[in-house]
């Protein structure tokens, strides 16, 4: 035996590549917290009484290349056909471009939520895009920055419109030609708010009693409506009216703010992002001025600096307020950024000439179709359309669907004896051809100059004027100007993001290689099952693993993001009792530290809250739980606990407090945020909890995308299984939340993944060395910052709160002041002022390494000194490093007159020096920008008309 | 028809997406240029004598969809087997993170050689670091950053030893057990040198009467050897020795140092490299510090700046001169630059740790079959072995070949009698259990814990232990570190890299897609024929595409770069020369203004170099071409011609050169540099000229990588085609110039692709806006600085030369002041002192916007003001901007003694202001560097040993 066997192992991912320290680095880091050893440190924090007996069973870890092959062999499993089903989702080219630059590219996905704006100014600029191509497209005034999707985007529409209605009415109106899934998931939250839904012909809508209408343009069969005169009936009765449009037939119709709608919704998707078997898509929403404040989800506007430059921000951030009020009548939180970033780039690369030429070719298709199919003798709805025709082919549906299949093209059933035909951006020549084929008919189609769009509504009006969307479109000049935003941007690719409760851990290449994969991205939502094994195999074994994970008996991939997931788990819950007959179980308590969307979500799901105190420590208060708990005695529907609690604390009563609950009949939520704390340590189901949301895009690895995409699976307990959301193209008895059966399925290879190359053993470790690397900041910040919220032997769980109050007293610092100054070390802030005002929430996460970890806190360090320097007077009040922050380059050029060095301003310690991040913008007046509300595209000098 | 159908195509590739200036820019930079129209600039530039008549035959562009459409049928043609036929070229498994971040990522693979080190310190640092292992594993003082492939790097040991050796003798021994194309590209280098290549056992090695001799560890049926003793009996002759070691290999096995070894050649493509039927890979080079100036290639070394701090450069500079010389016995130019960065990041990723098991892995794997077959009752050779057995099966070897086919499994055919088998990285145990079916056996093997490395070869000495390589491996980490490095950088994805002669255009992102596709990367070259219809159907149809653009009638895709396209193009003309009994044919005119390489490459071919004269303005006196060819006579056998000149010039009489060389019997070469300007215009093979090497890698979009992969194919007329360059694996009557058939297979497909996208009609518009984007430039900035040799009516052709000789006198401003201060602007300088030492030759390319080359004007405008200020001696001759430049931002933080500003220092005119790049340097100082010469990583007090 020549050589001494190694039994390190350089392809295991979850020791080599995911988890950020080494075991040098983690001997070092138990020694500055005082643990003898890891399991020792987690014997300390984690108590006893929740952890879970048997280690996680979840097969042996894959390597990377592992991982390929069998996403691989998940993949061919997947079988892309032509899809010509329509009902909201279509072929579209995405530009190879975007695909490399933006999806897959980590200085675009690994971004936060621009909410530190001064490092998010390519993204806000890319999202501002989106906003002035929907207002323009929509014809409306102001546009977010984007939806969930499509569904949830006109269920949004119908709350809102009940929030904004002068009228006390309660019923709301659906054109019946609106896409099913946009109907059932209106219908499922018009529900528990007590609102009735009509669904009907727009020509018979009542002309009283109603608060909203919603119609769908085109139709889900084809059909184009002027819905001008329904508007003025709705409005005769204080009543909003929304159209739900496709954007790419606006390039070419009639906008909705012409027929005097007050909404628009809508799905971008066809902007460029595949389909992927459902999502994620950027879903927008557009409204009038006049309405602005009760939009749901993110603006961005424009405001200035301190420089008086223009910069970006999201606007009208009180507004989202609303989604702490008890009364909420939305929970939205997450966008789809990313998703919203592909679709303004879209538009950016084809420009307004472009689009309509696109929209063109794809009704000359849809035209092609129809008139060969005229010809050979069959019935097509309707006369005018834009890209989907209906076919009557009577008895013969079956054969002729099958057919198609033959064909590998899939087309939609429509009724018993008719079949739709949607046509897009990538249906080709050939694809038409074998369309003959299928429908038994010679190939060729009559040639004809007539087009079928009604005259009257013909779009009038201009869009996408702004000169952004008339840039240079070579390429070269695309790639640059997606590498400058990109550089404007501060991402997990270049440092540490340390949000309490938002768990930005590595993205790891290999998970996220396979979801532009022509296999998964490809792929109709409503495909026919037997075209996709593939998913279905991945989203059963996903599934099948999250419940060993989380000790639950069932999944729904269905909610596409946290705060849908809360608003499913407490559907579910509600279900359960009203199939009890306990319709009366109503009462949802909550504890004061919750976070903001579970009060909100309650509310959507028809549930009274009823808040329970927290103790001082930031803990439940038992007792008063108890006393809630009892006074709602028999209505006693659910409560909602976060586990570990928002304050970062692994609470020791939570078996309590879940007897409690069930002792009184009620069902126990518990908020999956804080998992990374819990995975393979303790199973929330095994702690007395009935259900719970997952937040993949915190603990399972998907990227934050700059602000969404996310996807919040729930899990249940067996009992409550039967009670989870349905879905039109799937069954259940219960109504969906989202549009389309397994939410955005496209990115769940992603948390497959990393299940995968991990196994039970890596993911309990990543769990562990999350909560190392959580206590080892509060170790080595203690005495500068004092930490709230110690759990037993003052260790915290997987994240920490540092008090920055004493500050603002001490010396006028804010914890605005930290945050901004951070950012000259190059980092962007922890959470800041959640779940406490004026506090500090840091989440390192187990992929940090020891460097990154000490990176963070020299800089924390060193902005606590400058603090005394401030509270000493030694440096004065106002203009000083922490008030001035961040630093730009701007800053050095110019002349210098304060009572500290460039290099004192610009390179505190931590920063990197050849390798520093440089904000683009000094620090943004948010004031200025919403006294000064701009949400489109400013107009810019520097923009040259280049394009043709 | 109720709407204007619009002719507007968005999915042109070539008009939307390829050529940079819009028809509305074009128009207005016509009217700059003083031209009616662009087909009146091309008639006015390109003389009508070189035109060809007929436009273009290369069918329907397709636009990007349909390319991925069409690749990925391609793509399905090829059968990706389990790989055991080794000889070289091993599976491996990249790393995603590598692939994403460096592979798939422009900023790395779309910079330039990096020549201007201030902007290149990213790819600087990772090459230092492949330097650094290379000299680690082989235990020698220094290493190159590079070489093309294993078998043109062991021809260049060949080279280099007898340039280096003191005897006078004429002989080369060859190890018998070298890989077959690596003793192929060896004798075919020695035959026109007369250098007698003796092939055979190195036991039986001549003991005098060598220059050098070269040994292949281990042998290319597995046998490991100690050449300890071989290297003494050279020594002792004052010959050098030279050992092929496989990189993986060293891992566990003494070093070739170690041996005595004077150079080690070898390939790391096992270092996460694709097989990608046959390149690109990185070959290496290392040698003893007393050869360092004989050795090719390009060295990194290490130096400082201004301010003294450390800098990474190109070293030895000079020593690449060799180049030029009529007596070069090397031609190497280009390096493997972005696949030297994979395979050093996949040291860095694993470590030696991590290697080491990786090592020992295959190890065991090949044990593992070695003890089975054994078991089975085979004759396993050899007896001890690394990674490779061959084992007898007689008259089985047919049925056993076959038989692991249908197993989807390619073992080596060795002998009549014989199969090969190599392990990898990538082997499973599956694969073996496959091995068994294939050879009749049951399955499962023996285990065994005996390992059979031979004792005495047991590596003895530590490798990679600079902490570069113990950085903590986390891939968070990594991919911070990767992008600190792209950052640090100037990439054609920020800026415009105006290089004459370089052709830096678009690298679309449609046509980069493909190459990382699994059907294109994991072939190995020597496959089946049977499994790569996919490659063959490309590289025949690429050939024929290309036949079509030159007017040749064959092409040779073995050339892996532009002058190792110079070379097999002599070579092939020598040897039709031989055929016709023409020996003594030996001659070849160059003209003086040639590239370096020309002469050199016909020194390789065993001609003898003339030159011939440049008239006053550049062109090729054709008078003295006459005469010299004259002189010639019988001998003349070639001439080689660049078209347009070096000098950027249609020169009228290109016709009656080629006229005159074949008057005389010689064989025309045109050097295919500045395809890009004749395209669609004019064929080079209709010229007269017999042929061509064409730079896919300038003319046809295969990205710079950084310094490499190029590709250089050669296009001959049907007379020379039977004398193309051979290959054992595919025959042919002549000898090999690269490692496998077909060069660097792995990157056809990216030009393949942007001929498919841009169709004639597209190329030939590429053509003339190149033309126009030179005379744009050169109009611009007429009057400020003189354009050296322009054609008639005064246009350029692609290119124009800036004369900056003036300034020297008149301010001391050299034109290196020049291309500094450029980078403050955020450029890439143009190519500096080439052809005409002292100016910079420009070639913006088609790619470029109007924008762009308008920010470029005004750029070199507001640096002739510079010079104009100093020349008036308004501002110092030493502190001023343009000796200061670059400019960084450590400039803006110190104190400011200098007689211009800060803002004029730093924002020159046409320099971004939010999204400016700074060079993360000031300017380096050269003569330091070389004086204390430093090819390795320097300590570094900054790494902590963070890996294990």
């Amino acid at each position: 035996m020549p050589f001494t066997p190694t039994d390190y192992n350089p392809h295991d991912f979850a020791n080599r590549r995911h988890v950020g320290p080494s075991p040098a680095e983690m001997a070092e880091m138990l020694e500055v917290v005082g643990a003898d050893s890891l399991d020792a440190l987690i014997d300390e924090t984690v108590p006893q009484s929740i952890r879970q007996a048997e280690p996680l069973e979840l097969g042996a870890p894959l390597s990377e290349r592992e991982l390929v092959w069998h996403m691989r062999q998940c993949a061919k499993k997947n079988q892309v056909f032509t899809t010509m089903i329509g009902q909201g989702y279509h072929g579209t080219v995405t530009p190879p471009a975007i695909q490399r630059y933006i999806l897959e590219n980590p200085a675009w996905y690994t971004a936060y939520t621009p909410y530190q704006p001064e490092i998010s100014q390519g993204r806000l600029e890319a999202l501002l895009n989106f906003q002035t191509m929907i207002c323009d497209l929509t014809g409306l005034d102001i546009a977010n920055a984007s939806l969930l999707d499509e569904s949830t985007a006109a269920a949004e529409a119908m709350a809102m419109a009940q929030r904004v209605s002068k009228s006390k009415a309660t019923r709301f109106f659906v054109d019946e030609n609106c896409h099913p899934q946009n109907i059932a998931v209106i219908e499922t939250r018009a529900e528990p708010l007590g609102i009735e839904v009509i669904v009907g012909d727009p020509d018979e809508m009542p002309e009283a009693g109603l608060f909203g209408a919603i119609f769908q343009y085109p139709g889900t069969y084809g059909h184009l409506r002027d819905f001008t005169a329904q508007m003025e009936t709705l409005h005769a009765q204080k009543a909003l009216g929304t159209v739900i449009a496709d954007p790419m037939a606006l390039t070419l119709l009639k906008e909705p703010g012409a027929m005097g709608a007050d909404i628009a919704v809508g799905s971008t998707q066809r902007f460029g992002v595949p389909m992927g078997y459902g999502g994620p898509h950027a879903a927008y929403m557009a409204c009038r001025d006049a309405h602005k404040r009760a939009m749901p989800g993110r603006i961005v506007g424009v405001s200035v600096d301190d420089r008086g430059n223009k910069a970006y921000r999201l606007s009208l951030q009180t507004r989202e307020q609303h989604i702490r009020r008890e009364k909420a009548t939305s929970n939205v939180c997450t966008a789809q950024a990313l998703l919203a970033v592909m679709a303004s780039f879209y538009a950016v690369f084809h420009g307004p000439k472009g689009l309509k030429a696109i929209a063109q070719q794809i009704h000359r298709k849809a035209l092609r179709v129809a008139r060969g199919l005229e010809a050979a003798g069959y019935t097509v709805e309707p006369k005018e359309f834009f890209d989907t025709i209906t076919v009557e082919v009577g008895a013969l549906q079956g054969v002729i669907l099958q057919s198609a299949r033959h064909q590998r093209i899939n087309l939609r059933k429509v009724g018993d004896s008719k079949v739709g035909i949607a046509l897009d951006e990538t249906t080709r020549f050939e694809d038409i051809d074998r369309l003959w084929v299928a429908f038994g008919l010679e190939i060729g189609a009559p040639r004809s100059e007539e087009y079928r769009l009604p005259e009257p509504l013909l779009r009038q009006s201009d869009y996408l004027t702004h000169p952004i969307f008339h840039l240079n479109r070579a390429e070269t000049e695309m790639m640059r100007y997606m590498r400058r935003l990109a550089d404007r941007d501060l991402a997990l690719d270049r440092a540490m993001i340390p949000l309490g409760s938002c768990t930005m851990k590595l993205n790891a290449a290999a998970e996220m290689t396979p979801i532009t994969w022509f296999e998964f991205a490809n792929i109709h939502p409503f495909a026919p099952d037997g075209q996709v094994q593939g998913y279905r195999e991945l989203i059963d074994d996903l599934s099948a693993k999250l419940c060993e994970i989380t000790g639950y008996d069932a999944m729904s991939m269905q909610p596409n993001s946290g705060a849908q997931g809360e608003y499913a788990g407490l559907l579910t819950i509600a279900a359960y009792h009203r199939a009890n007959g306990d319709t009366h179980r109503n009462i949802c308590l909550i504890p004061m530290s919750a976070h903001g969307t579970n009060p909100a979500s309650a509310n959507m799901a028809g549930m009274k809250v009823v808040v329970v105190k927290s103790a001082e420590n930031g803990d439940i208060d038992v007792e008063d739980f108890r006393a809630k708990a009892a006074e709602a005695g028999e209505n006693l529907g659910a409560c909602m606990i976060t586990y570990p609690s928002t304050h970062g604390v692994f609470e020791e009563t939570v078996r309590e407090v879940c007897d409690i609950t069930h002792q009184y009949g009620g069902q126990v939520y518990l908020d999956g945020a804080n998992l990374n704390a819990l995975v393979g340590l303790s199973k929330p189901g095994e702690l007395g909890s009935d259900v719970s949301h997952l937040n993949l895009h915190k603990t399972f690895c998907i990227p934050h995308g700059g602000g969404g995409p996310g996807m919040g699976p729930i899990g249940v307990k067996a009992h409550l299984a039967p009670h989870l959301p349905g879905h039109p193209a799937t069954g259940g008895t219960e109504g969906p939340v989202s549009a389309t059966p397994f939410g955005s399925a496209n990115i769940l290879p992603i948390s497959w993944a990393y299940i995968l190359m991990m196994g039970g053993e890596g993911l309990t470790q990543a769990t562990k060395v999350a909560i190392l690397n959580a206590n080892y900041i509060a170790k080595r910040l203690e005495g500068a910052y004092d930490v709230l919220y110690k759990g037993r032997g003052g260790r915290v769980a997987h994240e920490c709160i540092l008090d920055t109050r004493p500050f603002d007293k001490s010396a006028g610092i804010t914890v605005d002041d930290v945050a901004k100054r951070l950012m000259d070390n190059g980092f962007h802030a922890p959470t800041m002022s959640w779940p406490v005002a004026g506090t500090l929430m840091v989440e390192p996460t187990e992929s940090e390494t020891k460097a990154e970890l000490d990176r963070f806190c020299e800089a924390m360090l060193s902005i606590r000194d400058e603090i005394a320097a401030v509270e000493a007077g030694e440096i004065d009040a106002e203009n000083n490093p922490l008030k001035r922050a961040p630093h730009t380059v701007e800053d050095l050029v110019g002349d210098w007159d304060r009572p500290y060095t460039r290099e004192q301003g610009c390179y505190p310690p931590g920063a990197f020096r050849i390798d520093k991040y440089w904000p683009p913008v000094n620090r943004i007046d948010n004031v200025y920008g919403d006294r000064n509300l701009v949400c489109t595209c400013p107009p810019l000098e520097s923009y040259a008309d280049a394009a043709e």
